[in-house]
């Protein structure tokens, strides 16, 4: 068998462009004890792939030379434990590949009945991503304002949903008109910012006119600034991605005043990774479901 | 009798200067059903002072025309209600002047046996800022490093002496060395940083050889920046105040990644207000009147 690879070999300065990586051929090892061989089916492309190009984060570094790291929904090819059946549907650390062989350690379990794509988007990353955000650290409550950026990505769609659902009101970051109506019209956005048109700040302050309870944010930069200023006391940022920094080129993070902001309205801005809050997966992934089955969750796939 | 005043007649555009006040001496009004008319005995000059002057903050903005807001311990001349009597001390808004009449609701009655230099400090809004900020929104632990800033300051010095007393490493942040010095040699500071010397992010991570579990953050600008690179995993930055940011001619905050470190290393950062931590005022002076007792807490007057 044969294993179409993508190599990182070369860390990017700005943009990610394509001679960052190289595509190979290449032949699968011979599977050793305890390793088992997978076939990705799904592969989940995230921002914060980009950020482990730059360094060592929540998890080790992309390094010159590794096939590029990604999260996949896989099948069991072939295993050497009793506890993995090919045929078996797992999440694990694939890759950018066809095929990977991995310790089984790193696999976990799926339900084979569930669609691919749920599992690689609702059930995992971003559906978690969003519920745990939201909920763990955004804390929201019903008849807040919750400011989602990136509102129209896999992440950002999620969050606006879980926000009505939890019987918040939801205003949506996206670029450009088609995605605005896209909020509005398919998820049930109560309100939806372009913010390639005008000034950010201000059109903010119009789509929430009662001020911003929770931030969602997954930008960073610019719009994390303009959010800042339409923050109620008591207001709780969520930091889940910043992808205004991930390239070094963009533009600086200007807010001056920041910590005059957090300390006058007592805010809290938090990062969080949605690994350190597998321990409520099982109620997450319950949460989520009821949603999906009553209609008011759309799993974009 | 005559009631000598500072008057705000200028919003500053950069630094404090002599011409933003204006001396007056005044007459007092006459006392009206429900007033109080205090002498003041104790001013306590707060970096927050600055931020007043800009806009409303957490309490409404000093105006043109206003006699200069600030925090006293003040002495009740006179009285027409049945509460306060001549004589009783007292904490208020009075001002910078040598009296005030005042609603007497907007006074709390005070143990006249303490020192009034412990009473404006120690057990008022410095002592209390560094008790509610280390302890409530730090949440630090035995054994953690906590770096703080203006750590030769009224609330930075009390910080440094409560970490050592809570059993963590208090490494504190000061210009010059006499001011280092003092930290260690008087207040029992493990280490002390002098930002005026090289390059203060590299000095911190040696400082700090096991990184930084909280930050008192009592300056934002460039060290909240260098800090922020020095944080470990699920840190927290406590956002106290932001010296650096008073005057909008200060250097702008340049933070480009700060949400990515946020979400990197799951910090928490997070302004405060001492005003929204006084129902826990009691047991705070119950701890810090046992630190003072035991030796381990110097109030600094």
């Amino acid at each position: 068998m044969c294993n179409r690879q993508w190599v990182f070999v070369r860390n990017p300065e700005g943009p990610v462009t394509e001679d960052v990586f190289v595509w190979r051929e290449a032949a699968l090892p011979q599977l050793e004890q305890g390793q088992i061989l997978v076939r990705n089916r799904m592969l989940s492309l995230d921002p914060a792939n980009r950020a482990w190009m730059r360094g060592p984060t929540y998890r080790e570094q992309v390094l010159p030379g590794d096939v590029m790291h990604g999260f996949t929904i896989s099948e069991v090819v072939e295993s050497t434990v009793q506890a993995f059946r090919p045929g078996d549907v797992v999440e694990t650390m694939g890759g950018w590949q066809d095929y990977a062989v991995l310790p089984a350690a790193s696999l976990s379990k799926r339900d084979a009945a569930v669609p691919f794509e749920h599992l690689v988007g609702i059930y995992s990353i971003t559906g978690l991503t969003a519920y745990f955000g939201l909920f763990e650290i955004g804390g929201v409550k019903p008849g807040e304002t919750v400011l989602v950026s990136a509102a129209a990505g896999a992440v950002g769609s999620v969050v606006g949903q879980l926000v009505r659902a939890a019987g918040a009101r939801a205003v949506g970051i996206a670029g450009g008109p088609d995605k605005c109506a896209w909020l509005i019209n398919e998820l049930g956005f109560d309100a939806a910012i372009d913010y390639k048109t005008g000034d950010v700040a201000s059109v903010i302050r119009a789509a929430c006119p009662e001020g911003v309870d929770v931030y969602f944010d997954n930008v960073g930069g610019q719009i994390l600034d303009s959010a800042l200023r339409a923050m109620n006391l008591n207001g709780r940022i969520v930091c889940c991605g910043a992808v205004a920094g991930y390239d070094i080129s963009g533009e600086p993070f200007r807010t001056q005043l920041l910590p005059n902001i957090l300390v006058g309205k007592r805010l809290r801005m938090e990062g969080f990774i949605v690994l350190d809050h597998l321990d409520q997966r099982e109620k997450a992934e319950k949460d989520l479901r009821g949603w999906i089955e009553d209609g008011s969750l759309q799993p974009i796939t």
